[in-house]
């Protein structure tokens, strides 16, 4: 499969059909991507006050009646079959990756669908500023930061960041253009001085790749969806399911629509 | 007691010593002011949702863990005394007003601020924009209107909205001044048509005074937090306290905070 100029609900069918089995990154250009995480109703409250409390790493893009599986956002949707790849955890221990997670799901499970940095570097791109990620075709490097989210009953996170290297003349450029996307992590959380935040070697990403530096460039950090999962997965449900890095959910939202909402 | 030149700190004290029973308007300039919604733990989940999904009637400004009456936005407050009047609702009805719920709360009480808008009405003063119920000294004007929120479980409510009169040219200033203050309802949700969103007569009010509206004036709507009382206590739940009408929670957040958040 590569054709890659789909429409959304086209691709999420071909997703439920087993025909797209790979990461959704630059699949359905313009159409918003979301991180999923699933959990038991139980844990529902203390998870949602968890993204209400830090917005910056776990903006809410939609959250589902305890079994329900089609999301507002995404008319005829599924979201125990239509992404491309799913992890299963128990205890917090990843147990496996599925591509169905139906047998699982019950009337006592809540899904959470958050905004992820896919909609805002197409803005960024679009205003000049580079991504280097995209250009060397990689995945974004992404950073365990010394500061701790806000603690919601059992959950507890540090907060993770994306980085993206670029000039300080981007760099203000980039923090107008990201601001207007608070749904999708909005401006940055910090810029220029790693260490400050408990970087110590751009060169050894947590997740995802390292990036080139050039010359005269400085390092720019999001605050990223990865923070989420963590913190789903930091205590011992019985249950949770995510996407599977890079197999978002990708819904019937248009990257534009997040700055109207 | 006369003297509003208070720090938010200082008027909660006077407060909860009994010396400060009337409404909190105009009461400590500068402090942003919340709504208040305490209901048991068991309806939290679908409450928090019902805001999150609502989030112009109904901006969170700070949720609490079960049991807990210390806000994280003013400390050493107790959400149980530091308001000067309550209301208490048992199965959706109103049954009396108290100036003390310390002994109706318990571990399963979780407690909601929610933003209101005397912190934007200080900012459109600022601006050259006139507030017309401030002007001449009423409760503002609040109307139901025929849109309804989207529900989340049991709770629905129709959106509440409050008017204030003024020229076009100030409707668009208005509008910019507003777009800040997202956690206090933000940019306005209708303006100039009121038999649109199913207000027939601007003279009778659902709630509030009637107020003057000047020749060349058109009525500015804005998403009103009257909504999430309604919603409280649009079902059966066995016990809801919220603040009773005017006499809000007063915290040690400045409004210019508000637009950083």
């Amino acid at each position: 499969m590569i054709k890659k100029d789909l429409s959304a609900p086209r691709l999420r069918e071909l997703i439920r059909d087993g025909q797209w089995e790979t990461p959704t990154t630059g699949a359905a250009p313009g159409y918003v991507q979301a991180n999923l995480a699933m959990l038991p109703r139980d844990w529902a409250f203390h998870f949602l006050l968890f993204c209400v409390r830090n917005p910056k790493p776990c903006p809410i893009l939609d959250v589902l009646e305890p079994g329900q599986w089609e999301p507002r956002i995404a008319k005829g949707a599924d979201l125990r079959t239509d992404l491309p790849r799913y992890r299963v955890y128990r205890e917090g221990e990843l147990e496996r990756e599925t591509e169905d997670v139906t047998d699982l799901f019950g009337d006592h499970m809540v899904s959470f669908l958050l905004g992820c940095s896919f909609s805002f570097e197409s803005a960024l791109i679009a205003a000049g500023v580079p991504v280097r990620n995209l250009e060397e075709e990689k995945n974004v490097s992404m950073y365990i930061t010394n500061r701790d989210c806000i603690t919601a009953g059992p959950f507890s996170a540090p907060l993770v960041v994306s980085m993206r290297p670029m000039t300080p003349e981007q760099a203000v450029r980039a923090v107008q253009v990201t601001t207007r996307f608070h749904l999708t992590h909005g401006a940055p959380v910090h810029l220029g001085a790693p260490e400050e935040i408990g970087v110590s070697d751009l060169g050894q990403p947590d997740f995802g790749d390292p990036v080139t530096l050039l010359p005269g460039e400085i390092p720019v950090f999001w605050a990223c969806g990865v923070t989420t999962i963590l913190a789903a997965t930091s205590t011992d449900l019985p249950l949770v399911i995510t996407h599977a890095p890079g197999h978002m959910f990708v819904s019937d939202l248009r990257d534009e629509d997040l700055t109207l909402l």
